[in-house]
């Protein structure tokens, strides 16, 4: 099997199961248990924020709050920072289901939500941006990294954008496609939040993190875990192993190598007719979008399915996928956004499995009788 | 070492992990992704669902919300079942901290909040819950086993007693330490959702379930995974380990054992001057609480642990303890409740283990300067 789904979820690495593990069997101790062995895994967890915090580049007063999921960091990011000192919430058009989706209980408590658009090029547009801001907003979310196309926005730039309006605006950052794949720094981002996820970077899945500058308050209420910011006993074993498959995929710095594999598909599928590449060549080498034209993407996916090529439909994110408004805020033609497929890579990949998987994508649009078909080919 | 607080996280069986590790390394995929080795987990966590509800003797109509911890589940049941066809919530006084301190927020939220007491058995006070119940109350939770004393409520009686008094009124209970430690029998308990956790039956830390048979808002909103009432990628290796667990132990049926472990332990320190339990003989097995007059109970786990032993002092799961409501509630003294010692088993545990910390807790408290050592031990 060719798994090239990676930006879905990530095979765990073994180095990084042999630490869950480990905190499972060995070191199973609940952290708030008053004797020492459950204290050292207490210190444990607080070592692996420090890690966390350092390799983010995060301010001195930063901390982080590990989470169950993605989900979960972003929903408290946002839902657990409306308050009456505001009115308005701007969300790019682009987010993730778990931001995009929160749009009406954003309503139901009484807030309003606009909508940033994207440029074709599927970044965060600016212009808009700089239209819909006002002293009224009070909490803007726009992600690094698109789970649809690896489009990258200059966090930077955007913040400071919203900040220079109202400079007590809420900044939240969803870093999932971004963490351990291109160079996050959060001091200078200056964000005030930013989710990341385990099961997107060969860690498992359960366990996830949202870093924080100021105090937020909790979403699930209890035993005061976390400084009373998280309750619930602690992923232990998750955190730890999480902690671990940074520190293996920082080490690893595979982006060069992931821009090869990327480029050797762009390469392959780049000049065939009815194909094209909803991803620019600046965003992340990680994600790549692919359109055939004529075709549905479910089609093609369920044809490299059988070939043994994993790949996605847009967003696996989302379990019904009625539309993708990426793609359709980058104004990709209908036709184009049918036969969308995405192709998501990992270190592990080989240029090998790249070409395998870009050889049977053509031969397979060619036989679902593609206008690449019709052409003669 | 001997562990004998498995009431605040066990560890996790090998077979168990090895479920894990299989869903980490080869099943790992996101059950949402187009493919079908991704359907198959998807599969596969529906059979788990099925399992679990057979087990529990759920209605047709239950199903299984898989979340991250008890916290999440104990969270969800009272704040997503709030609406406004109904003006009070009864807790019981002894419930575990991530359901007794959402009073704060339930009020915040525009509800009023009253408390059952117990009983000085340990157990809900019937009489009080009548007093107080009334066509009002919309919201009543109380926990099956209690996780400071092992006291157990006739859950089925309550439910009764309180669907007397208004029928569409929503009954909560927290099974966490009655889950696969006594019989649960939820159809005949007639409760409306009941939490589990993974990490408190040799599974690991991280995943839980929330069994509703309404459907319930939800508290994580996103890609609309689980039927949309808790999104985010599937924990999907925790789930099936967990469920790995719950048939094990199920089928090891460790019930009389742990009744012997728990006599053994009574046998030697119930004869101890200044030592009383406060955990009655029909209390589930699994818990004993222990009072230890004129001494400090961290004290005296402290000693423990330096003689290998792993006791806890009340429930682990709060960070911080202000007192003990449990034993303050059954009107424990003061001298006890702050000498207070929670021993918990484990089928894993041995009669030797037992037998050694019983005898090391006597001699400590008679290290420690007790009133055993004044009566001249």
């Amino acid at each position: 099997m060719i798994f090239l789904d990676n930006a879905s979820t990530t095979k765990v690495l073994p180095e990084v199961l042999d630490v869950y593990n480990k905190y499972s069997t060995e070191l199973y101790f609940n952290p708030s248990a008053p004797y020492i062995c459950a204290n050292n895994v207490k210190k444990d967890i607080l070592q692996a924020e420090k890690f966390i915090l350092k390799f983010l580049h995060a301010t001195s007063d930063s901390k982080v709050i590990f989470t169950s999921c993605a989900t979960e960091s972003n929903n408290m990011a946002i839902l657990c920072n409306l308050n009456k000192r505001f009115k308005k919430v701007l969300l790019s058009v682009g987010e993730h289901s778990s931001i995009y989706n929160l749009s009406q209980e954003i309503k139901n408590r009484g807030f309003e939500v606009d909508f940033i658009k994207l440029q074709e090029n599927g970044q965060v547009d600016e212009n808009d941006l700089i239209n819909k801001m006002s002293s009224e907003v009070g909490l803007v979310a726009i992600m690094s990294v698109s789970n649809e196309t690896g489009a990258i926005n200059d966090i930077e730039k955007l913040v400071k954008l919203v900040k220079s309006v109202n400079f007590d605006c809420y900044f939240h950052c969803d870093g999932v496609q971004a963490m351990c794949k291109i160079d996050v720094n959060l001091s200078k981002w200056g964000v005030d939040s930013f989710t990341f996820s385990g099961h997107k970077i060969c860690a498992p899945k359960g366990v996830a993190g949202l870093i924080v500058k100021k105090n937020i308050l909790p979403m699930i209420i209890g035993g005061g875990q976390q400084n009373g910011l998280r309750s619930g006993t602690e992923n232990v074993a998750g955190i730890m192993a999480m902690t671990k498959a940074i520190e293996i995929l920082s080490a690893k710095n595979a982006f060069a190598y992931v821009k090869e594999l990327n480029s050797c598909a762009r390469k392959i599928l780049g000049e065939q007719k009815g194909i094209s590449i909803n991803s620019n060549q600046e965003n992340s080498p990680y994600i790549l979008s692919i359109s055939f034209a004529g075709v549905n993407g479910a089609t093609i996916v369920n044809m490299m399915d059988a070939d043994g090529v994993c790949l996605g439909t847009g967003s696996a994110c989302t379990t019904k996928k009625a539309g993708n408004t990426t793609l359709e805020a980058m104004k990709v033609s209908q036709e184009n956004i049918m036969g969308s497929v995405r192709m998501s890579f990992c270190f592990s990949n080989t240029i090998e499995e790249v070409q395998f998987a870009c050889n049977k994508l053509i031969e397979n649009y060619v036989k679902s009788g593609s206008p690449l078909d019709k052409a003669g080919a």
